[in-house]
This record gives C-alpha cells, structure tokens and sequence, in this order.
C-alpha cells in the first residue's frame, strides 16, 4: 500500500462528469482520468464536494471511484464524508476494497469544541477500522470548524493511520509553519500537507513547508510545475508561472460558481463533453462564460496550454 | 392512500431499538409498534435524528420502516432528509413502495435566505416526485434555518404534495396563529400542524390550532391524552395532565441527553429490551438516571401510568 | 468588598423600566430595586441582555447602574459585555467606581476554539484590570460559544479575580457535576456557579451543586424559596413549588418573547408601572397576554403570591 | 450636501494609526488623510473594522473622524454599526453634526430571514433619522447574513436615505448584475455601488456595474487608476495594472492578516510612523513580512509605486 504520508505533488480534485441529462458520462470521466495524469498529477481524489458526492448515489459513487482507481496507476484517496458513521464505514470499506489508497473525512458543521473535533474523529477511525489510511480535511470557510494546529496534532497521535493534512484553512500560511514545526521539535509524527482553496496561496505554502497541493484548478498542470519549481530552488520561476494563473485561479475560486468555471475549462480544454452539473446546480452566466474566456486568452500570453482558440456558439 | 392534510392527534417520533451490542433489536422495535398504537397514536414517524438514522445504514433503516409500516396498521412517515437528493430519492422510493404514507423533509443547515429554502423544497420535490405526500420539519434549534411563515406558506402553496407542518420553531405559538390566519383568509391552503419539541408547549399548541403532536416523548398515552381533552374542550383538566408530566417533559427535552432519557423510561415501561443507543452516543449518568426515577415516581402521583417501582441495579 | 466567590442564594436579572414613551422610569426601576430585595435576593445582575442594556446609551447605563447600586444594599453585577474592549473598559470603570460588586462578561458569538475563548477572558481582564471580580457568563443557546468544563477551568485558574460562573448551559446538569469535581480533586479554586435559563432547572441544579440562581423570572421570591428549601434539605417541598410554578416559567423562558411576559408579570404584581420596551421590542398579543393570566390563576392554586385578580382591561 | 447616489471612484476604507504603546497617532492620521486624497481617493470610509472602531472608545473615535473630515475636502463616511440603537444613534448624530456625508450600518450577525433584515434596517433608520445618508454593508462572510438583491431592493426602496451599497458579497458579480438590472426595469432607485473584499474582485466589478472600490487596499492609487482607465474603456491596461497588484491585493485581503499587512505596507510608504495595531492584534510573523517585501518587489517591476528598497531592520 502506498504511504501517504509521504505524499507530494499534486492530488486532483476530480469532478465528476456527466451527460447533458445528468447520466454518468463514464467516457468523460476516463478522459478526466488519464488527463491528470498526463498533467503530472502524483494522485487524485474522488467523491468530494467538488465531485458532485451528494448528488450521486451510493453504488454510482462506487462505480465511479473503482474505475478511477483501476485505471489511473496513481494513488486515489475517496471522500467519505456523510452525516453518519453507517454510511461512512460501508463506503469506507466498499472503496477500499477496490483499491483506493485512502479516504477523506471532513468534520460535521456542528462540531464546535476542541475536544468535540478530537472526538469525532476517534468515532470515524473506529467506525473505518484502524487500518485505514485518511485524510483530515480542514476547511472552516465552508465547514465552519476551526481546527487549532494543536488540534490537529492530537488527532494524527492518536491515529497511526492519520497520514495527510488537506489544508484549507484561510488564512493558513502560520498554519503550515506550525504544524511543521511540532515535526521538527518531535511531538507530532510526520504527515503529508496537501493544499486547497483552489490553488489561491500555492506559491506560498510550498515555501512554508506544503508538500503540494489537492484542488481542482482546471490547469493540474501548472500545480504541478510550481509546486516542481519551488521543489527545484526555481522560486522566481514558480511565482512567475502562477501570477500568471493567479487571475483565473482567483475567478474559479468563487464559492458555488467554482465548479461552473472548472468544468466550463476543462470541456473548452477538450475533457469533458459537456459541462453539465447534475441537478440541482447553477451553470454560467453568458456574461460569466465570457469573462472566463477574455482571462484564459491573457493566460495564454505567457502559457500555451491555455491558448484554446474562440468557443464554440452555445 | 392517507390524506395527511387532515391528520390529527400524535405521531410518535419512534426511537430504533438496539440491542446492547448495537445490533437492530427487531423484537422490541415490534413492541414499540404495539405499544405507541395502544398508546392511541394516529401515526408513526421513524428515521428521524431521534431514531439515529445517521448511524443505519440504508439497508438497514429501509428495513426497521418496512416492518414497521407492515405491522402498525397507522400511518407510517419516513425521515428522509439527506446531505444530497440522490439519496433522498432513492430511500424516498424504497418507503413508498413498502407502504408509507409520506416522507418528512428537513432543510439543510446551509440556507439562509427566503429563497434557499423555498427553492430547496421545490429541488427535493423535483427529486422524490410530485406524488409523494411530504412534511416541513421547522426545526430552528437543531437547524439553524429560519422560516418565516410566509415561507411556510410559499412551499405549501407550490407544491400539492406538501401536507403537513412538524412545527417545532421555539418560540412558536404565534407561528401556529399566523399560519391558521392564512388559511383563514384563503391565501394558504388548509395543512396538518403537529409540534415536536419534546410537548414542551403542546397544552397551549392545541389552543393555537395544532392538530397535535409529532414528537417522542415517553408518555405517548398522554399526549393523546392531552390532545383529546382539548379537542373535547375540558382545558383545565388537559392543563392538569399536562402540567403533572411538564418536569419529566422538560426534563426529556435536553437536547442530547433526550434519547437517553427517552429510552431509559422506555425501558422501565417494559417496551424496549436495552436502553443502548448504537455508537457513537451517549448514555445517562447514574445521578441523571435516579432524577429521572425522582421525576417518574413524583408523576405517578397523578398519573398512574408512571407508577413503575423502583428500577432494577444497572 | 464582598467576596463573591461565596455567593448564594438568587441574583435577580433585573430589566429595565421605561414609560410607555421610552423614556427610563426612575420610579419604577427604584420599586424594582426594593421588590428584589423584599423577594429575598441575595444579589442583582443590571445591564444584561434582558435589561435591554444595547438600547440604553452608555450615561443612561451608568445611571440605572448606579441608582440601584446605592438604593440596593446588597452586592450589583453589571454586564459589561461590548464589541470592543474599549467601551468594556470604560463602562468596567464607571461602575466599580459607583460602587459595583463586579462585572458580567459574555463572549462575543465569533469565537470558535478552546485557545480562542481563554485568550478572549485574557484580553478582557487586560482591558478592565486585575483587580476587577468578574462573572463568566456561560450561554451557548444565544452566543453560540460552547465552553468545555476544562475550558471553564482555564480561565478561572488564569485569573484571581474570575469569581462566578453564569451557568446557562443547556443541557447543564452534567457540567454542574464536572465542575464542582475540579474542585474537589483540588485542579480548580472554589467559584460561586448561579444558573439562568430562566430557572428551568433549578430544582436539579440545586442539587448538583449550584449556589443559586441568577436569572429574571418575574416570581424571585419563588426562586429563592426553592434555593433556601434545598439548602435546607427539603427536597420535596423545593420541588413542590418550583413545579407548581414551572408551567410559568417554561412559559416565560422563550426567546424573544421572554422579556414581555415577565414585564407584564411584573406590571400586574405592582411593581412595573408599564411593561413597555424601548423601540425595537415586540409586546405580547391579547392571545398571549390571556395564556399568561390563565397560567397565573393555575399557579395561584398553589402559591398565593400569584393571585393577581383579573387583569385591567387594556 | 453630496448626494452619494452618484459616487464613483474610490472610497477608502480608513485604518486608524497608533503609536506603539496604542496612543491614536494624530500626525499619521493626517498624513493618511492626505495620502489617501493624493491617491486619487473620491471619498474615505473612517470608523470600519479595519479601522480598529470597537477598540476605540466613543469619544476618541468622533475625534478621529472629526479632524478628518476637517481636513480631507472630500465626502467622508462613518461605520456606525453598534450592539444596539442608542449607541447608533448618538454615534451618528455625533459625527453627521461634523460634518459627515454618510454613515455604514452593517447587519448583526444574527439576523436570518428575509423579513428580520428588512426589519432591521427600518429599525436603524427610525434610530439615526431619515434624513441621514446611509450605506448598506453586505458582507455575508463576515457578518453571516446572506442579503438578496430582492432584500437590497426592498431596503432601497423603502428608504430615500439609503444611498450606497458596499458590495463585498462573494462571489457578487452576478448580484452587481442584478442590481443593475433592477434600475433599468424601473424597479429600484439608482444608488451608489462601490465594492470591497480588499479588490479581489474590482476589475471584473466595474465591468459588471459598480461605480468603484470601497476597500483598504494599500495602493489606492492603483485602484483609482483601475476604476479610470475602466471608465475610459482601456479594459486591457486595466487588467495589466491589476493584474501585477493581485498577488499581493490576494496576500492583504486575507481575514485576520489583512490589517497588519496593510499597516506594515503604509508603513514601508512612508504614511504611518508604526504598523502597531491597538491591542488586541496580531502583528506579521518575519516569514510573513518577508513575503510581503517578495510581493512588493514583484509588483515593482509594473508599477514603479511598489519600489520602495529594502526594509529597515526590524
């Protein structure tokens, strides 16, 4: 089994494709697969928010993550995040049998207490099993739980299988510092740090300590080559090559309108067929879809890979 | 098929039975059937957060309803809320085909605005499909969304299929005025309010023009009691009643410890087996247990129903 | 000064009383004063929320504070709780100086962490100074804050002059329990812990372990019977009363709603000369001005002091 | 008096200076002022979050926005936000009697319905007076109130003295959009839109309708050339000159952070003598200090404002 701990580069947050009438477009979705890892993408991780969870049931969450898993070559973590441990355990188990290298678990927007978030996390592991490995997901914007750096530490000495940190947190430059430095005084074990919120401080928390970055800005690609370029001492390099980003990965950063902006990149990126969210889900404005088209060709001056020609006539 | 528009009297919110290993405990969830009709319920309400519906799985939750409905003989109403519609429509389905009389939706604590909730009714409608009879579960407390009634009034008159209000706001004995005013003046169309809250306000809900009760407290027989009396116009003696149970009601409605007590009683009553919830939950402590023992033997001065001799060591 | 760690007994909440026009009723806020005193009060808390205390100018606050303090004769904790440390500090001084036995301090609704709470009670000791007796008020129900026991003990082993606990938690019992065994295993100095929520469970908080009261239901005197018949060990009886009463107070314990039905108590025991609040305030309606009366003659049966007679008509 | 409804360009929001020891800096203060009138500024907002106002007492913060509006020549708005109305109102009377051309009212993060903010706003009105300019601040992820544009419309329309909105929803495009929209349709008033969230956003805003910037970034004069060179129809240079500013508008407009790297920035231009906030506040970690010289020297390379040398040691 992988180690996750170890983790670095860039996991994908993978959208899930679907047909203009909702069906799973599983063609699009192998497309998807095979993109991120021609992105250079180190891992991917499916079922999350992003990925539409809610709105598919439990057998075609599972059938989409086992093909996933079958065919990238690549670690697959799964979002396991439900409003009990009933559906988390059998997910867990289902998704693991096939495969994937770990699970992700947000904490409930009810949690308020230090102790309350320690807590819940022990009721998962014990609901999951000791064996697997997972992922805290820390994200107060949208989870309204704010996890202190000490808080965190408890939670992965409790656990061995607590191997990775999805940071979110906003701000959370000190965050990476801190957590860090409980490595290097000794009283946290190491994990690996995986970086969110879109991509907005990527440049920054690979110099703080991040070893990557897990989000799903429509170009995996330019993750990766920042966070290769900071790897490389290159760090003049890395931030010319994201500031260049920096304005779509901002627009694609809106909360609700994010996912909209993402698919809409990746089918004018030629991946998806359609960019279709399954229902309910609000699509782009034509005054949206054209803003995003003016900021890819100011992209395009400095990356190629965003040159994408003129869309086509809706 | 039931039209729930016009029901009255007491749904019992059923707890689930486990055993003290946490399996299903089919034999007492028989017993909790007979035992709430014989306590003259007019209906049943399983899978709620009371019945730790979080901690079955689908599977498992479809069964205990499915027995459930074939036993009682009342109407059965489903808790269906979910953090997406895929699983809304999918257990949805699985109830109405096993017999159930309609399915209560409660909203997501994410909404704030007017419109979130409105349209959030009109997308789960969409989901589980014009026909199938649902219920508001206005839970402020719990839920954090906020209705107005004129909110209230927007989903019932857009949807045919909405029959019922589980009216639980706190306070909310105006509520009840004002949405009884609407259908005064014809602007709303004529639904069944039952209140939760444990009963806390039910002696006063009644007067207000609530059809009765939708909760779980476990005095089932004298809530029905309650709701007779004050439909036969003996006020004073549906107060007295009331008010003779109001310690142990208010005692009860902790939110948290409810279950526990609930159970507990429950147990005593000689309807369930084991007072265990499945885990993660907690139970009583031995000073909250002997309060509730003070509380029943102090009930059982009026109501002999409560007269259970002294509990067995633990 | 008086050592408010001992405290016993029942610190009323007091309102505040304004003419019809909004003016501050001096005649009555005085009559107030004497009527706590004469119901056995041991304390008064001025200035809280349910003394309307944001609508009050900060002179105005000053005054009423100030006025009570010298009429009264026995120990006035003033809420000092503000948005900014600033006015916290200026108003602290104000009313130290006029006399007043120590200060009441809620946390602002933003606070999430455990570390977050502790540092807030440190910065506001740093602002009013060491010296200054002050009351944690502990009320997640409307600050949405929820402070542990051990977050409880942090703060009042970080700070001499921590002397109270404002114990309104809910559900509340347990915590009551867990404190009171900090300090018997010796990790937590000795505080007076006074219940609010509308005195719902005083009769059991009593008996955990509580010193009293501090909360504003409009029968004090009942209060403090109940407090004095549980010291006495005269268990039965305290219940006997309280629940004679709880029908009122359950009543009169509904947010929003709460203040209006205990000025309206007030106005019919003679001690208000309006129940008016100060603009914006909702008032009672005729329906529930009724329910309340109705709830008076049922207390009445048992405790004289409620036999008000028929009210005037409006 | 200047009828806001019109204003354009760029309203400053104001920080206060303090010496180190947390006595407000006059001199600084004065030299902000004229700092931000040479920037091109069209207005300055004093008395906000960032300008530190709950650790200001009453007294000092009408001094503050006195003297400023005494010397800027240029409309100066006051956030009068505050617990309660009385503290509203005398704040307001205060700082319109010197002078002041509006005032900031932003909603308690308690409000909910629709109705509730509505009601809230009339109330505010009735407290300050009608005849007192007023600007709406919808900032849901600060205050947790989620606004409508119909709920905007309907403050608007019931209030001839409701002037401005800062926009600082996110995402708001689509909200700025349908504001618009309701002026062209005849159904709501022509009011000022100037937006917020530190400028993240103003390139694309300002296409979508606003008439300019509300914020604190630390180059004004980059947004006011934005604003401009949009109202001359150079979208290119504007997205140019925005786009070398956004890695460090990004790095500013983080919660918490914002305020210090904005002072230390003002600081590094020579406008305050000391970066210190009042306490409470967090000051720059050296790490973060250093990124934010990296972004300024960045920045430099487009906009020669940013070139400010190397920092004097710490």
């Amino acid at each position: 089994m992988t180690d996750l701990t170890g983790a670095k580069g860039v996991y994908v947050i993978a959208p899930t494709a679907f047909h203009d009438d909702g069906r799973v477009d599983e063609a699009s979705n192998d497309r998807l697969t095979d993109f991120f890892v021609e992105s250079g993408a180190t891992g991917i991780t499916v079922l999350g928010q992003m990925g539409e969870a809610p709105k598919l049931d439990q057998e075609e969450g599972i059938a989409i993550a086992s093909r996933m898993i079958k065919r990238a070559g690549i670690p697959i973590i799964v979002g396991v995040s439900a409003p009990g441990f009933a559906a988390m355990k059998s997910l867990t188990a289902a998704v693991m049998d096939a495969g994937a290298a770990g699970v992700m678990i947000a904490p409930p927007n009810t949690l308020r207490t230090d102790d309350q978030i320690v807590n819940y996390y022990a009721q998962a592991v014990e609901a999951i099993g000791p064996d697997v490995p997972f992922v805290i997901q820390d994200y107060p914007l949208t989870f309204s739980v704010v996890m202190t750096p000490a808080v965190i530490r408890r939670i992965v000495q409790a656990h061995a299988s607590c191997v990775m940190l999805k940071h979110e947190d906003w701000p959370g430059l000190e965050k990476i510092s801190a957590l860090r430095g409980f490595e290097k005084d000794g009283s946290m074990k190491r994990i690996s740090i995986l970086c969110g919120n879109g991509g907005l401080f990527l440049d920054f928390e690979c110099e703080r300590g991040a070893d990557g970055a897990m989000t799903g800005y429509a170009f995996p690609d330019m993750l990766a080559d920042v966070v290769r370029l900071q790897a490389e001492g290159r760090r003049d390099a890395a931030h010319d090559l994201f500031d260049a980003h920096l304005p779509l990965v901002r627009y694609e950063q809106q909360q609700g309108v994010g996912l909209a902006v993402r698919k809409y990149v990746l089918k004018r990126r030629g991946v998806l067929a359609s960019d279709a969210q399954r229902r309910p889900g609000a699509g782009l404005t034509a005054t949206a879809r054209a803003e995003v088209d003016y900021l890819l060709s100011r992209v395009a001056r400095f990356d190629k890979r965003a040159e994408l020609g003129a869309p086509k006539a809706a």
